[in-house]
């Protein structure tokens, strides 16, 4: 898996994370153990990103697994850290699966998983890389390499479209409160050589406005059964103002991304987070001691709004219901 | 003139400026003998909001004549600082047509143009108060005290609302880069006791969407003759999403903020700012080292977004190009 930028790494019984949360000035590996240290890495968002975090939570199943920890409890631990992307509970499902239990085969199956994400990635590059038309793409949050096992959702489809050739650069919105497009899409961008400008999040409207963004494409937390899509807070202003500029939006995310058992985003549980996010920047404070925030950590857009969705089984357009049923048949 | 929070203050000679920039964590104000560290002040931001700034060059022009400098040259100078906020240019206008050009008389006219504009915020108050409905109003920036004389536009028609009993909260969008929602229309409302929540800018539209903003109100840094409003940036992503939602959009500010000489938006100039305010937050570097960066001060949200213009002479509805002519009668 070393042809690929990954977040994540396993080698000899140990998981190693990039600690996300000090890109993009320091690039610091930390390893792992033992699931209750992986738990904690994923909620204090070590590593991030729906299909990342998946992969990370099957390493972490693997490794209470060579400690002969009760593998049903870490399930639990693990299930408990973050409540919106969905893919975390799909990969759990599948380690639970697994059968017989032992050591070796939980490791091939997490394994599995992170290779499968990565194959996924590159083959939604490969449906969506047409879909980009040359010019400017807006993207919000990181879906890049650093949010999945490797290359990259949203990113992967922008990488694809410029490995055929089309000429893009990317308009990068810096993602409040936790900073990820500035932080981890410009560093991850700048490292694979596709230009790209960092804007703050507000500064989306101004661009489209000025006829400066040809596409949008961003990744997704969770997809319900209609299309609506769960993803980083600030997802569904870009797809308002996307739509009122008649700049088409897509979503790319694997299918291990759509919760079918949920009709609508109505039914998406929201991950609210801790204050100290807004009104701190790197430990500098930034509002008044005491003032009450709001932090919700995603937001749905409503299918209306998403020209299509790019997942590794295909493209799926409106209407949203027999499409995505379609991509699991 | 000590009713009213105001970030400037005139006496015997000296004017002095509230350091909006160290602001919440430090109350600083710095004293003004200069009228060369009063251009410096107002291009540091310093002190910054239209009318305020206004309120400030005056007194620049006030202190160049205390000193004996020469008054065309301190305009000039003064009038370089910032391209956008047209009370800047106004201000400077009144001054330049002082006759004759004693220091009293310069002096005099600074303090009247500072008085009018808080008298000027006071009357918005009043028109504006009976537009915003009980329950949540959402603003962007600072358009309070702080951007003003003193009081505030669109604060105050916050201020006199919450005076005449409606039962109003605040949702304040922080305000990238410069985050002066975060720092300062946070700090002015809590001072004041009127509740306000902070939130990112990316998490307007899901407050909206999930029927929670009853109502926007929002400053102005130029008006054009047809209504197009230059405001801090990120002012139209929010007008789009109140359209799209079906909740009034208001704009606040006194007359010295209409440019009648433009015909509309693509004409006011928008300032570009450093890179840095995108790159640091408190001098921490949350993206990669070089990154590129656009960092537009200001959008220009179209009229046909407006709701209504509220002014220290009366509330302009569509069509502006009637309405705000009728405002100068």
């Amino acid at each position: 898996m070393n042809e690929v930028l990954s977040p994540l790494a396993w080698s000899h019984g140990v998981l190693a994370l990039l600690d996300q949360r000090l890109l993009p000035t320091e690039e610091v590996w930390r390893e792992y153990r033992d699931h209750r240290d992986v738990a904690t890495a994923i909620r204090e968002m070590v590593v991030r990103g729906a299909p990342a975090i998946g992969c990370t939570a099957a390493y972490g199943v693997a490794l209470a697994a060579l400690q002969h920890a009760d593998l049903d409890e870490a399930i639990a631990l693990l299930a408990a850290t973050r409540p919106t992307a969905v893919n975390l509970f799909w990969a759990l499902e599948r380690m639970r699966r697994v059968a017989p239990r032992t050591p070796e085969a939980l490791v091939r199956e997490a394994i599995a998983i992170h290779e499968e994400d990565i194959a996924a990635c590159k083959a939604m590059g490969a449906h969506g890389a047409a879909l980009l038309p040359a010019g400017c793409v807006l993207t919000h949050c990181n879906a890049g390499a650093l949010a999945t096992g490797g290359y990259g959702s949203a990113l992967g489809v922008i990488r694809a479209a410029v490995a055929r050739g089309t000429k893009l650069e990317v308009l990068a919105d810096e993602t409040r409160p936790f900073l990820q497009g500035a932080r981890l899409t410009a560093w991850e961008l700048m490292k694979s050589g596709i230009p790209v400008t960092l804007i703050t999040d507000n500064m989306a409207g101004h661009f489209m406005a000025r006829g400066k963004v040809q596409s949008v494409v961003v990744g997704a937390d969770r997809i319900a059964a209609n299309g609506d899509t769960a993803n980083k807070i600030g997802t569904f202003s870009v797809a308002v103002l996307a739509r009122e500029h008649a700049i088409p939006f897509y979503v790319a995310a694997p299918r291990s991304t759509i919760d079918r058992a949920i009709a609508d985003g109505r039914g998406i549980p929201i991950e609210e987070r801790a204050p100290r996010e807004v009104t701190h920047v790197g430990g500098v404070q930034v509002a008044p001691t005491g003032v009450a925030v709001g932090n919700p950590a995603f937001d749905v857009t409503p299918a209306k709004y998403i020209t299509a969705i790019v997942t590794e089984a295909g493209v799926a357009r409106p209407p949203y219901g027999e499409s995505i049923a379609a991509l699991f048949e």
